[in-house]
């Protein structure tokens, strides 16, 4: 062996800048099976303590490139795509990629499932009937080229090495790396060839990211990695402690996001996804400005372009259209069962994993990688951090087939709202940031 | 399973303290082998990075020891055992074990053999002719009544646990951790029976600990083990910034061995003998204060009596007691090469580990466990640090059987020695601190 791994460990464990030629080494021995699971679990541990230089980060992500396939457009597309660090009810891409799409960007998006707590935006599409998200990289581009954005599944042959490293990291705590999670999204977004990226970063109770600080830090390690690598990066800041919009749930969240499309003003769902579609047409530069690209952004919405690039897009990957004038075509879920506040006052606080979780045993969100999912159940949950609500009042309901898991899902999700009878105990910022859209960083040269 | 390992490891990755249940459920379920290598090897990492809490190492010690067999004595028996960290010439066993039985102790010693740039004890003992380490447990236990001591090797039987941990630790860059070390240790001391320990914690550039605010917390962590488990425990702190006696090397250390069992002068090994033997007779309660202790140690040296120790012990482990009357039997090297001075001045300082490796290359340790020894090749190293050099004097020899290659590391010895024009320009504490023999820490109630 060209390096002895337990000496590399060792670099790293002090805190010494593995070079290039180190690091490529040891992932790559790894890919090769040269190297053992327990040594890279072991450099795994202690790159979590003792972070990376952006120069390793950036190793790690060409590495993790170059062990597949890279999809490519031709230079002169304009081709952009948005990633989420995910959150609960976040249907954000379904209504984004439409609508900048209309603009004229090519959005060529590969997406995730859900796991955990969050739910995932290939499951939501699927709740469409016929709806497939398994086309071959040639079919991807020719739909981004014709239709203007395809949202399709990660094959095997895109990034292998993330998704072992990942799955290594999945069972030895080292997941809440924040170099580690750059490397992964990062190689992610350029192996799929949009030249332009808008990273949602949530941050809050429903996030993997829970406070701004550590946001900011990943922001930073994303752009500078998207800096090195010839790709523009954006990063909008917005918040997870609430479910973003009114409902959770995969056929729930697509006739929000059908609703949505045809002028229904849904406040965070419509803010959000402004700030992103903002981004993307700057970033891709077919708007020469932020008030150019917020009034192509309202026209596409109120104009029907954007609803019709939604239905040419469902109907491009196999789904059917008339879900889109006709909402009761999506699966429909036999019991609606209202949860009861058991209290008066104003929400401090919502645990919205907890909800992400509850929301998982009615079929709404996966367990493993292989469960069944029941598209019709979800939850309705209009009620934000902030809102007074009345004792006996119905803060929301929960979508199910079966009463008894929907009853105690109901119940779970009352007890995830923390009411408190007066807010004048707390600051009042505290409710304005709790419910603010975080902001923006980028690279743009202006 | 009852826990799962990821959150354990993530709860410790967090730097909180593992309950005893936790704890024990992740090391049995892992050499159950249902917890798999690469986990271990992540929690191995948290711990090198979070440390743990005196109930963790207790607990960490007594699944070690639970994992194979124990030794036990008479409850009345006084058993002492002595346990050095390691360095380079630590021939200390030899001599003070023979001494301390003579004053009346029973010394039941499980040694090692060497790794790295230190000797090991048992390698030394197997260049007397015949001489073997390879006793059941009933005859060492027989051999340490009837003789009043013995030294064997440990067998897969004694804390099979800590061995198997040991091994993953060496190729994960996590065997420094001061509560794996002390686990280690500790398991295998208690596994013994000895109820009464003196560690020998060896401090300089040729030990594994370079400082001594280290080896203070590692002494604190043994005493507070050895107490926790019914142990009595002193920690004497030695020097290793020069290598031990005047000889390094198997043969040539028995040699030296005998010699100063016969009255010869050697301060360094006579020093720290002395503090050893001192407190393994306090401890067993032999001696009723340190002068008395001291007394013994001196009468045994003069009247023979700990040689005539010395000489049953080699015959009854199967070695020819006529070494100790003629040192030509032990193995004799072909060439001895001068090590010859290139500067004037003083020794500022000795790379001791780099002396321990360069004496690797002639046989005279182990580069693997499998490593052949060559039993007569070795070093003469009278110069310690401080000490006056004139130019092109003899400063060292090597002893070989390969005359090129004893070249080559007389060269690297020589090396090795750090001289300096003058001595003031250094601080005055500088040499006193180098050549100190630093203290003691004991848990006696006194």
């Amino acid at each position: 062996m060209k390096y002895n791994p337990v000496e590399i460990i060792i670099r790293k464990r002090s805190g010494k800048k593995l070079t290039r030629e180190e690091l490529s080494f040891f992932i790559k021995s790894y890919l090769n099976n040269e190297i053992p699971e327990y040594q890279m679990a072991a450099l795994l541990m202690a790159i979590y303590f003792k972070n990376m230089h952006p120069d390793e980060i950036q190793t790690l992500t060409e590495v993790y490139i170059n062990s597949g396939k890279r999809i490519t457009f031709p230079p002169d597309m304009p081709t952009v795509d948005k990633h989420s660090t995910g959150g609960v009810g976040d249907k954000i891409s379904i209504v984004l990629a439409p609508i900048v799409a209309a603009c004229g960007a090519k959005i060529p998006m590969i997406s995730g499932r859900g796991l955990g707590h969050t739910g995932g935006t290939l499951d939501k599409l699927e709740s469409i009937p016929g709806f497939r998200t398994d086309f071959s990289y040639s079919q991807f581009k020719k739909m981004v080229k014709e239709v203007g954005f395809s949202i399709i599944g990660q094959s095997k042959e895109l990034v292998p090495a993330d998704k072992r490293i990942y799955a290594l990291r999945d069972v030895t705590g080292t997941v809440e790396s924040l170099p580690l999670i750059t490397a992964s999204i990062m190689s992610k977004k350029i192996a799929e060839g949009a030249k332009n990226l808008v990273i949602d970063l949530k941050v809050g109770s429903g996030a993997f990211i829970k406070k701004m600080d550590k946001a900011e830090k990943l922001a930073e390690l994303l752009m500078q990695t998207g800096k090195n690598l010839g790709q523009k990066v954006s990063v909008v800041f917005s918040n997870m402690n609430s479910s973003l919009g009114e409902y959770a749930g995969n056929a729930l969240e697509i006739k929000e996001c059908i609703e949505f499309l045809k002028g229904k003003k849904i406040p965070d769902i419509y803010t959000i996804t402004k700030m992103l579609a903002v981004e993307m047409l700057m970033l891709t530069e077919i708007a020469k400005d932020r008030i150019e690209a917020g009034n192509m952004f309202g026209t596409v919405l109120e104009n029907g372009k954007a609803l019709e690039y939604f239905k040419r897009f469902v109907q491009a990957q196999g789904g059917n259209p008339k879900i889109c004038d006709d909402t009761s075509l999506l699966p429909q879920s036999k019991f609606k069962i209202p949860i009861i506040s058991s209290k008066k006052g104003w929400v401090k606080s919502i645990d919205t994993q907890a909800i992400g979780y509850a929301l998982i045993e009615i079929g709404a969100g996966r367990k493993t990688i292989e469960s069944q999912l029941n598209y019709a159940a979800g939850a309705y949950l209009p009620i934000k951090v902030g809102v007074f609500v009345d004792k006996n009042s119905e803060i929301g309901r929960v979508y199910c087939d079966d009463e008894i898991q929907g009853l105690s899902v109901a119940n779970k999700i009352r007890k995830s709202f923390l009411i408190i009878p007066s807010k004048s105990e707390y600051d009042e910022n505290y409710f304005k940031e709790m419910e603010l859209i975080y902001g923006l960083e980028n690279n743009l040269d202006e």
